[in-house]
């Protein structure tokens, strides 16, 4: 049947993406679902009984993902669409939701007109997408996808509680049961996933959708200069090694770094400098930061510079340096034929896709490593996102439903292989 | 009566400062006798049965320093000497405690030696003499100088408490009477303090004792950058306002700016940043730092430099720049005449001074208010000083006494008006 026959409803939308924004915890700024809290506990909840309403089969998995299930013509391999309800501390009301609820839109539209794909549809909400305060983000669907492994659950937070004992403690979730929840690779035939861009370039170009071209690989570093604390008025600089100074060396050098190497970002979000007095000469300092990129040569060829640049930020001061790397992830390039149908089902809708890299983790990576995988974006006003002033307007979330309803009718009539 | 009869003994000096070292805050690290602390009260009290001992008359004025007197052959003006007794927090066993038991050795070795003034001695143990909680160095001496000022007294700490409120429930000291301890300039005839030098210069000049020029001038900033926080990951470098980049850059700048005018020093001691996640472009980053030299022009220019190169690194990102300087202390210059009769007793005693500036404020700065000022220096182990490593020779505190002790006989014998 025409998919010009859907008949998307942005009111609805609207009145469900309002529904569960007031699910949030009052005591913090903006709007806060954070995963392991009783307010995500309620949203989980709230996700499962509106996907039974929309007439979906609903089960929550041992990892905490809700997942609804439509039937199809046959029997096998889903078509998979998602996202995630939990929220960064202080959060926005589209990052994440669009994409469950958007889902959830384009399902109810298609059962209302009747149509009926030939694999099974599953809409996910993923369980704990954010990155968490054990350091670990995309639970949920690494879970899924089998990426999250036995080390994770012993992670710990700043007060030493393991990430195990917090899933059975706050989320309700079984540590020993959650790695049973991983997909056999017959059970996902494609998988794409709406979301904001969280980002500029969209609205920048006055574009309403993008198409994802791929998630760029993240490594996050730590570097830590060890000088000398002495006296500010009585140390000549020639006596010095301040650690400070070869800190914020090398946070101007990563800074030239990634104007120089475009194919990338990196940033230093964090400096830390003791003793921290303004008459005290810093004996130490460090960064913490990141850098991401499509291409995993350029991920490395930057560690490299990284360490030269640090090298002789503390070599002309005599200050000690270390540069470490305790989390890299590589890229995740979504294949040519997933991102050609996507294109032609965003095309078929009437707009002009822009191809574009999301530099930000999706738990669309983790679903790669089990099916062709593909993701469709939808602009950020501002660029602002994981803060209260994240939005996106009411008629670009209509095209990013509506192009997402295509493309899930699209990626049923292709075969899985000619999607890899 | 000749100087070489003093017996200036390094034990008796060494027993009384192991002694005062022991009236230490023993849950600090170091050693801790801050101002408003109870040690710091012990401190004083002791200091005055040390003072009476030595045969001194003793009185504790109204801003808490304890002056000890002895009679010389006439009355009138009176020389005088001393430094501090309270410490940083988690500082040393020397800083400020030499000057003022060296004081005190010296009296004892000429009482013994039977030898009069002219002119009244006077030793002073000054009160709260390093920066407290209240963003307020040279308590006492400010008050005895003149040059306390009433504002002074509702300067507040970080809980909102005001300096007048802890000077009464924390030190003992009556707000409304401190300024009563004033001098008149006709009270004092010349000031000389021995203390240590607080940096690496006599030691990497290997001599034993330094004739202090001066005392820097010192002006503290604050150096504010606001841009905009964005996603770390999907916000392209010419996007963003990156106000830790901008912080940085100045920060190198600073430093270069130090080591193209050596006659001065400048730091950035304290670097914040905001919102403070590795994965977040910084959007507010905020410096704190000071400038030293004895030239009130080099403190102008750098000024003036300071904030061109602010402005320089917040235009080219987009970056909001404020620069205040929250505090300006003129330089100290001493007198030709006092360096001159001051190095001439350190030179009988057989030590070559070594010419230095004072990059640290000293009380010697409030009493050059009343009378023409001098300090010894002696050296600091590696330069360490405010810091449990601080540390200096036995053998080099016997050669700054000697010449302390010289020194005040020199001073007692030279019209006040010839030493301006």
């Amino acid at each position: 049947m025409a998919l010009e026959a859907l008949e998307i409803s942005g009111e609805r939308l609207s009145d469900e993406l309002d529904t569960l924004s007031g699910i949030t915890d009052d005591s913090r700024p903006g709007w806060t679902r954070t995963a392991f809290s009783d307010v995500e506990r309620d949203g989980r909840q709230w996700l499962a009984s509106r996907m039974r309403d929309a007439g979906l089969e609903v089960r929550q998995d041992s990892a905490g993902n809700v997942i609804g299930t439509l039937s199809g013509r046959h029997t096998g391999p889903a078509v998979v669409t998602g996202s995630h309800i939990d929220t960064v501390d202080s959060g926005g009301r589209y990052d994440g939701m669009v994409g469950v609820l958007g889902a959830l839109e384009a399902v109810k539209a298609m059962r209302e007109a009747g149509m009926t794909l030939d694999h099974p549809l599953r809409v996910v909400g993923f369980f704990g997408e954010e990155a968490n305060e054990f350091g670990l983000a995309h639970f949920g669907s690494r879970a899924i996808g089998g990426t999250l492994l036995p080390q994770h659950l012993e992670l710990r937070n700043s007060e030493g509680v393991s990430l195990a004992a917090a899933l059975q403690a706050r989320a309700g979730i079984d540590p020993q049961a959650c790695m049973k929840a991983r997909w056999a690779r017959l059970e996902a035939h494609a998988y794409v996933e709406l979301h904001i861009e969280q980002g500029p370039l969209l609205e920048d170009h006055k574009r309403s959708i993008g198409l994802v071209t791929g998630i760029a690989g993240a490594q996050r570093f730590t570097a830590s200069f060890s000088g000398r604390p002495d006296h500010a008025g009585n140390t000549p600089l020639n006596r010095r090694s301040d650690a400070l100074c070869a800190a914020a060396e090398l946070t101007v050098s990563i800074e030239q770094i990634a104007r120089d190497h475009p194919d990338g970002v990196a940033t230093v979000g964090v400096i830390k400098v003791s003793p921290g007095a303004s008459n005290v000469v810093p004996g130490h300092a460090e960064l913490l930061g990141d850098m991401r990129s499509l291409y995993s040569l350029w991920l490395k060829d930057r560690r490299d510079e990284t360490l030269r640049a640090a090298q002789a930020a503390g070599a002309s001061r005599g200050v000690q340096v270390s540069i470490a790397w305790p989390s890299i992830t590589d890229p995740t390039l979504f294949t040519e034929p997933m991102q050609r149908v996507i294109g032609e089902a965003i095309t078929a809708t009437g707009h002009d896709p822009m191809p574009i890299t999301s530099g930000a983790g999706h738990d669309a990576q983790e679903m790669a490593a089990i099916c062709p995988a593909g993701m469709i974006f939808i602009p950020s006003h501002d660029g602002r996102s994981h803060c209260p002033q994240e939005h996106t307007d009411a008629s670009d979330l209509l095209v990013g439903v509506r192009a997402l309803a295509e493309a899930l009718v699209a990626l049923d009539k292709v075969d899985k292989a000619d999607l890899a």
